[in-house]
């Protein structure tokens, strides 16, 4: 059996949880949590974040760009990164785009001080990081909404890598309640398309004993 | 003719020098200030980071991640991701080490205090950030030996996007004279082994008027 070492609060291993659905390969979940020093997990992964992939013959894929990239090559059907080079390179800078810019504008202000930073023991949220987060992702939702304008998702037709990244973020900003869907009708049925998607269902089970999800968050039509 | 947008103080810019190099690629560069908010580049990328990579047909291919890949797929010889998924996988996973876990532990404390912040205007370094850089240098120098104990280069005997993206980083804060190379000869081996390449004459090339280079930046027997 294949195995992904993952933390649900983490997008890089969300990214993959949703990357596996997309392909409907299953996979044996074990939970790690980076933030404790963990030998036996620094093995598989000197750098001891997720996800990790540990495929049924013992090899180790490690990292969320590593993961996204093995899983496309090797299970080609559907694809998510593209069909020629040009094609690919735009849905690599935007699911660089969603996994850097996004991660540092948008869920690490919310999500990282609404959700991790409380899972790990430390205090209230910056309300200054909170401030900056509400702000800045109303960039980000105008910015689906003109990538959507001719595309029913960010690149085109189907879900890539970088719908895929994006909404591994968000759906962490919006399980805060963070996500300001009212004000931002396009990006908000590009995300509905997305969370009907039977690789969302893992996703939007999440949930923390003591750090409930906003009400709407599982549903799917909010 | 290929243009490359770039700035010298970004390592992301300097691997994709340092990828259209191994590749054999002329480009001409034009150099662009990231932190200065330009709108006909943002025209091209709307991050506004760099590298951005123009073809010769107006085709835009932006960020490190897509640039190197893109670079890969079109232009085969030499290959620099490798043969296999777990290869290229590997590749990857170390690609992103260097390109994230280096840049948060080193470059952004040493290089970014010492280099960026002052070319930008920013005070006197913060001397917090260099005591960090300093120490967690020794954690990667250490794992860059035991990665190449049976191994000219991080994965095997010829450099890949890992080696390129380590160089592209470690130069930057060699630039600063911050690298304790006389502590890690094995370190210190594979860097002269990827200093002597033609694809690093460019970086070396580098020099900032007001922002001296560490005087054995450039030498290839340091």
């Amino acid at each position: 059996m294949r195995t992904l070492y993952h933390h649900w609060l983490y997008p890089g291993a969300r990214l993959a949880r949703l990357v596996l659905g997309e392909k409907g390969l299953d996979a044996e979940l074990r939970v790690v949590t980076p933030w404790q020093r963990d030998e036996s997990f620094l093995a598989l992964n000197p750098s001891g974040e997720v996800p990790v992939l540990m495929e049924p013959d013992g090899s180790v894929v490690a990292g969320a760009y590593a993961v996204g990239e093995y899983l496309d090559e090797v299970h080609t059907d559907p694809p998510l990164l593209g069909a020629d080079p040009l094609s690919r390179a735009e849905v690599r800078r935007l699911t660089a785009w969603f996994g850097e810019v996004f991660r540092r504008d948008v869920t690490e202000p919310l999500a990282g001080e609404k959700l991790l930073n409380r899972i790990m023991g430390g205090g209230a949220p910056d309300s200054r990081a909170l401030r900056a987060g509400r702000t800045n992702i109303h960039i980000h939702l105008d910015y689906i909404a003109w990538l959507t304008q001719s595309n029913r998702f960010l690149t085109g037709p189907r879900p890539t890598l970088a719908d895929l990244m994006a909404g591994a973020h968000l759906s962490l900003v919006d399980y805060a309640g963070d996500v300001p869907w009212e004000d931002h009708p396009a990006a908000k049925e590009w995300y509905m398309l997305l969370k009907c998607r039977p690789c969302f269902r893992s996703l939007l089970a999440d949930q923390e004993p003591g750090l409930r999800p906003a009400p709407h968050y599982a549903n799917l039509d909010f």
